[in-house]
């Protein structure tokens, strides 16, 4: 197969936990089943701050060394790819260093804590000519791909509606300690951000059309927790309509037992439907009716997406052989350091730190038809 | 069992279409499937523009006579029922006629053209002193009963969410033709009126709250069709706070593929949720976790509502012999039957007038958020 | 419409339980829904030991009279239609005598208890030259027709496998009574002739192929309830092979929590697979892979068998608007008195006494090999 | 966490495609997933009879070298851990070798290609101390074990049926080439022993039972493919009994269009039921109906098993976060190494050598009863 010697990449990882882990995970799995990888990735170092904490990560994960303060990342010959998985209040500046210093960027959603940070870090990593990734992996679901094809090919006609909901459980009980993720500062924004931001990327995505104005609502139905403020959201709701004509709704909430991690969508067309819900994610429901066979017989379809022709399943497993929710994040880093071997775009298909600010823009939008009761429009900046 | 003679009760019906159809069976029904029935419905005559059809109508379902004019069944002694199934433009106006002629009235919904011939419906039948009942029958599917039944009692503890949407298909195709449900002269609005207003009807009956800001658009996918304007939504959207707390998000649109008659809702509470789709019209999906048995195993529940204790079912079949959609009706008579004979309240279970009035405040109010771009509230006027 | 006036027929009901008043509820409804009916059944006379009881429900259900002993049915001339919905072991004889009074029958399955007795009651109609139809009503499901008329056009190619199972709960409890149904001198058998039978006829009906060898084996969980001795299977299991090369398994239980009325199956053809469970009976689950639209998404198709062309849906609504149990009996009366009317075969889509007979063949061939060890073949008698 | 440092374990891996490939993942994940791992995994050296194809193999899975003879693999004193991916032909003979040369052994499944052979691999293991291991991965998927525990716990009381039926489609088509597991000299079974064989092992880990008796026939619908006869079976079915009572069916075919990977299995017992479908990896079906919460809704529970407390959840991802299938092989070499570090039994929760042994019995007794047309029970050989 490979003739040609696969070259190496310095990979810079800042944070260690959930997406740190889901990031490390993606690093050392792409070099053998999506052989041959664009690159081999090298893990060079581990940021974090608590010093212990991180050399046991370093360690456990494979990488080289360790810093705890992400300048020495930044300041790093070695890191060729700078890697973003801390918290949203370290998203934009530190993203902006690492372009600054001449390095590849992939930054974990949001992009940033508001529009305003996120249009920043677009404007400077743009400025800085490399190559940038806003990590909205669901892209990256072999059935989310799926639909898009489908979408692009043309095979659903014009697009009615587009609605999605991302639904999870918890922070229900009110024993439920503060943690960042309920903090503005640290957060940006709560259900919106952290949930919302990925159906709004979805609904942009699948679309092909921006979001042209929202009317929104949000809600915090537990305002303190262990004597703290909680001053994001829990939950929002939006009727939206798109710059093409589709209309519908987008809906977050952290409220809402049994649902664990239920991203879910619904697309409607001329010509047929198409339905996601990220809890079963090797599924696409579809519905498209045709003359034959089966004319009598038109209803959802429940595609098990594990075909060999399928999005990305050419590097995995046989038909009906499952897939999980970590390998979305191999699909994306493969998708970057293709990008970055080939200089080709990230865009369509991976999402840009453009996407990341147009996705703030969109947030902002709902906060400000949420607190005054108007209909917003997103801005449209350029970089 | 029924020692006391069941007594006979006059019913008059206005339209032998769709709705006069399901309202006829359910009389027929009512009598063995719920016996002995709260009274012996005697089908006395059908009312109808189109002689012959009506004639025919008349003989099939057997009613004892048929009239070209609605007038006369109002005027008609014999007549104690007055049951409305007539298109939304003849709701109002022969309701109050039949109940300031002492009748007591059911009528389809939506129970105007919007909320001021609505309220003076209203007012008009309670000043009357008659029965009165807007059609809501979704009220009156076993599994919607069992949840309310559950809310009520606390089993989903306080609520958070109510998110509902009603899909259908079946003006998808441009070559559809231009009908009365397309004509605001007749139908009021589109969607929203036909579909929606179940949907609202259902988040006031289900949370027990009245809807209090609505944040909406509507759009009309197609505005032709055979050369005359389509004047009403074909679907629309809205972000929904509710009186004590709960939000979440009202949908309704006829350009669904695949979609041919899905009411979805779901509740989220601090104790569970509760799902249901109309297209499975016997079940409810409900999480309740709990400490036992099966702490381990959590999560939706696909109840078959059709044990002995469910709503309604002890008049029918046993567990697993499924129901139909028409039930609903005849559920509905015999709420409605009973209210008369024991001289109690069609409320809570069954949808009054101010039901329905209360429906068209809210679809009024999606209306003018949709036009003006604001968050509107429903009025709240008084009988 | 119907310009001839519509015959009446004198219709002679024995049993007024479960199945009595699933029938009676035919015969009402049919002639208004299935309008014009093919005659207008008139419910002269109902049959049962309990005077009080028999009167009462004779009352409830409109027919014109009762008696206490079947035979007056027989011998009744007003009767010209017998319909046995008696217990299993009162279904011979009483079928016997109508047909030899000239009477067209209708039995209840399973037809007779077992084989031999099944094979008399054939042989006697036959030989009376009436129409005879053995109630296997799950042939009138839309679901299930639809499933046939798609075999029958070759939609799945030629057939490997079916596979079904009947599930049921409700004797799990051991202090569940011992009923009639428990009963071999009753009953026949247990779930067998019950459950089973139900499975054995749509395999038969569905496939096109009689079975030709079954291995299989019964149990019998509680082995005495209240003192008396349960001497029928409480559930069976077979492997089975058919006439035209189909093979699979055929399996029934009443021990199976959370199983109400759980009659699954699955056919799988060269071409392509139809899957049914009857706790969804307006849905059909079919896989029909082909070139488009949708190629790359294929998958098992959630059909709602409600579309005007589907089978017997131009009587009841529009699609979507789901039907019950009860509705296939409606289908299976309206069957039945169109071939009466016009003379026509019951067979194939009606099950007549010789499919009652062929089912319990397979019935004893099933109880031969679980005693015996054995695969066994049913037997190929002719009337 | 860890302060003991991780020893290093040789690993010998005979095989590189499909069953190679996925346990090369397993050791490589192991490490930093499950952490601290038992051991190190050291990938020695993979063993392939083509040269240029398994050199390229040990490059990408990244062995330290390669070897075109197993035999070689045996004989490296490297190698403390043999594990045999290779066809089912060469399952006996090389695992025997490794054992006598005091390497611990895992093997895929079926262990042997009969029972005879399966008897002598375990005899012959079990004599040389080494730990060993047949790889029935499907004990360890979360959902399965979760099945297990709730069993083992008397969740369901006592157990009534085990029905499994393991579904493929892959060579439907007459045009699909002959391969390797359509010949008895290379694979000994068909569907029975590539299928069959897990859904058997299922059935006697979740029953804590062996199978005592199968009544069973064997079918081959295409019986030459590329000129070459076909002599294994496409089909199986055989209903069965078990040591502790329960009775029900097994089944598999690779004749099962839309059927991608269908191992479905569902058991009822006196106080619930589980269910299970291998194409939703991360769900299972649980019925245990209780007093409280929510006594009038019963029924089957969807449990998304990816919460903390769930079986291997640790390891991986938050709730709601899904694995995929290469997973199960994750935890499934974790057991080994644990057992080997801490010489403990691998079994009950890792199939032995003796389940591997017990597994072929049940599949010799399935074709001599499918042959032989009696009932049929395996041998009981001790080692």
């Amino acid at each position: 197969m490979a003739a040609a010697p696969v070259e190496p990449i310095g990979v810079g990882l800042l944070g260690y936990a959930f997406m740190g882990k889901a990031h490390s995970n993606a690093y050392k799995t792409l070099s053998y089943m999506a052989h041959p990888p664009p690159y081999a990735p090298q893990l060079v170092a581990l940021a974090g701050r608590d010093e212990a904490a991180v050399a046991e990560a370093a360690r456990r994960y494979g990488f080289a060394g360790y810093v705890t303060d992400w300048r020495a990342l930044v300041a790093d010959d070695r890191v060729q790819l700078f890697d973003n998985s801390g918290p949203n209040n370290l998203h934009a500046e530190p993203s902006i260093a690492a372009a600054r210093a001449g390095k590849h960027v992939i930054c974990e959603k949001p992009l940033g804590r508001n529009a305003d940070e996120s249009y920043e870090a677009w404007r400077e990593v743009r400025a800085a000519g490399v190559k940038h990734m806003c990590a909205f992996n669901y892209r990256f679901v072999p059935a989310v791909r799926l639909a898009r094809q489908m979408i692009e090919g043309g095979e659903l006609g014009d697009l009615f509606h587009f609605r999605a909901r991302y639904l999870q459980e918890w922070i229900t009980d009110p024993e439920f300690p503060m943690v960042w993720r309920l903090s503005a500062a640290a957060a940006g924004s709560g259900a919106l951000g952290d949930l919302g931001a990925h159906a709004i990327d979805l609904a942009r995505y699948l679309t092909g059309q921006e979001v042209q104005a929202v009317s929104a609502l949000t809600q915090t139905f537990i305002e303190e927790r262990q004597g703290e403020k909680v001053d994001v959201d829990d939950a929002f709701a939006a009727a939206v309509s798109f710059s093409g004509g589709v209309v519908g709704t987008l809906e977050a909430s952290r409220f809402c037992p049994g649902r664990k991690n239920a991203l879910l969508f619904e697309l409607n067309g001329a010509k047929g439907s198409i339905a996601f819900d990220l809890e079963r994610l090797n599924e696409l429901r579809v519905h498209l009716p045709g003359s034959h066979p089966g004319a009598a017989a038109q209803g959802f379809r429940e595609v098990l997406v594990t075909e060999a022709d399928h999005p990305f399943v050419q590097w995995w497993w046989p038909p009906g052989h499952t897939l999980g929710w970590e390998h979305t994040f191999v699909h994306e880093v493969h998708h970057l350091l293709s990008a970055i071997r080939d200089d080709t775009d990230v865009a369509p298909h991976g999402a840009t730190f453009e996407d990341g600010y147009r996705c703030a823009e969109v947030c902002d939008a709902i906060l400000r038809s949420a607190r005054g009761g108007r209909r917003e429009e997103g801005r449209d900046r350029q970089a």
